[in-house]
């Protein structure tokens, strides 16, 4: 049953297990702190394909196939697919799910996508709509700085502030069936706009949405900081995790010891030359569907909020002078003893 | 309670009702066969605006409005919106919602998004989740031609089977509470495609998508044509149109009389210069939330089965010479007796 919990946030009280998950990685991310938790990592970042747009298709295809895999299950046994990426129209996931036969809903919510995926995909799981839904977000460098600043070749320079797109794709399957891990409430965020207009500084425009979130989800809930071993954001960097900690610790939320951010676990920002960490709807998700999940499955964190943030303007409408809308999505999730 | 209905459908059986809606049009909606439907015609295509893109969310935040005044309802009565339109990175909607402090899904389904929206809109309504939803789509004939053609001043010829992409918003509030028209089914679309690679013909890669998803709902809900009054689509034209039917009837299922494409609705073909028809977000969106549910409130039509197609590539897939996938969703729609 779904319980709503003040404005933002539902409670799933027959909770919605993750049967199965699957986290690809290419080679930068293979050469990171958390290269041990991808299920597959991809030496080859074009994947054998002739473009980087077709080339995140593969990341994101060889995810899915993975996370069904892994269950034991079949493309016939999943009810719905829900995911999304950042090309232009989300091309890199209708190139990839083409090749699944199974009910599609497409989502936009930038790196907040993986996020609002397990959101809905929760609710069609607890309604009973599904029985079996498939979550997965992508991205990729190459494909991503030639979309949103400059093809690799021109070879400019990165701003101190920047983020490094992740290559790679997560993708879950979540069910009724008792798993390791559950979620347990969802709460949706609403757009923020503080005004930043330099997309050279997500993080600087992204944190106020994940404060919005946050609090919500401790206003709809009860709860505090404490409660979570992990409050978890994705992708916020360098920049955007040390806004965050202070203007949470402004509303009187001390969130300093339990805050991990994405875009932070992924990369050595020292020795991988990421500037302010890393980005892209294929961090939060690669970073989720390998290192926390286990993290979870595993009995090393047993209650984590996951907190994703997507920046919601477009290269021209930043270049007509507009700021940056920003949306951020969380999700309460469990370690369920089975 | 929602009940699983085959592979793609599933039934409500606690119908979800539409409280209002709202359709706006441009100035040249405003002289289609047509213009009395709409709640609002614009005579300004620019809405004041500086750029297309800020006009395109104009015409979205006016249909959001009125749908919730006309409901007599605030942005607090809202429990989530559910939106999005064809811009890079669903840029209108995100520069439209974040006027309005309400939990956002956003969501990328090409032409398919406002049944996508009805769609998942229904199922948080019915799941408990949210007392109300508002579903919204939009798209603008500039913003869409300089993106996905040619700037307007380059004056470039249209190819016979193009259509006319509508400058126009629809949005609905969908609701437990009763009124005249209610939503009692949705059958999700899997991705077809069938190698198209002309993408001034959307007509004919959307048709099989259409017809996939219109065969799914009557075999998984065993009826056939004749319960509904009428089976529409949006947006075929005129190329699409024939496609369909002519698919229909190999496929037995003589779907003729009672089909109407809401891209053949909006326009006068012969007068209005627009090709094959109309087409975008807005099209689908604006042709239902005015001209269909009121025929269904004022007792016109009793039951129709509307079908949202999309086609899911972007211009840079179609150079780099892929194919066009494409996605249709259904939503079945009924007259209440209140």
């Amino acid at each position: 049953m779904i319980k709503k919990k003040g404005r933002q946030t539902v409670e799933f009280t027959d909770p919605v297990y993750i049967l199965s998950h699957a986290a690809i990685g290419g080679k930068k991310e293979g050469e990171g702190p958390l290269k041990d938790d991808f299920d597959m990592i991809v030496s080859d970042d074009k994947m054998g394909q002739k473009t980087w747009e077709l080339a995140e298709s593969s990341f994101l295809r060889t995810a899915v196939e993975h996370a069904i895999k892994s269950a034991k299950l079949t493309t016939a046994d999943i009810d719905y697919v829900l995911a999304g990426d950042l090309q232009n129209q989300c091309a890199a996931t209708h190139y990839a799910i083409r090749d699944f036969p199974i009910p599609y809903f497409g989502l936009y919510g930038a790196c907040s996508t993986m996020c609002e995926s397990l959101s809905l995909g929760s609710v069609l799981i607890s309604s009973g709509a599904a029985n079996r839904v498939l979550c997965a977000t992508s991205s990729h460098y190459c494909s991503a700085e030639k979309q949103y600043r400059s093809p690799l070749e021109y070879g400019g320079q990165r701003a101190p502030a920047a983020q490094w797109t992740v290559t790679g794709s997560g993708a879950v399957i979540l069910s009724t069936e008792h798993a390791k891990c559950k979620i347990t409430h969802i709460t949706t965020g609403r757009i923020v706009d503080k005004g930043i207009t330099d997309s050279a500084n997500m993080g600087a425009a992204m944190a106020p949405a994940a404060m919005d979130t946050i609090l919500a989800h401790f206003n709809d809930t009860g709860r505090t900081p404490d409660y979570y071993d992990l409050i978890v954001t994705g992708d916020l960097g360098r920049v955007g995790t040390d806004i965050l900690c202070d203007l949470m610790l402004r509303e009187k939320t001390d969130i300093n010891s339990r805050h991990r951010d994405c875009g932070l676990l992924v990369y050595d920002r020292m020795r991988q030359d990421v500037h302010s960490g890393g980005s892209g709807c294929g961090c939060i998700a690669s970073v989720f569907s390998g290192y926390l999940i286990k993290a979870i499955e595993n009995g090393k964190y047993n209650r984590i909020l996951l907190t994703a943030t997507g920046a919601l303007m477009n290269p021209l409408t930043v270049s007509e002078g507009e700021s940056i809308p920003v949306i951020a999505h969380a999700v309460a999730i469990e370690r369920s003893e089975i």
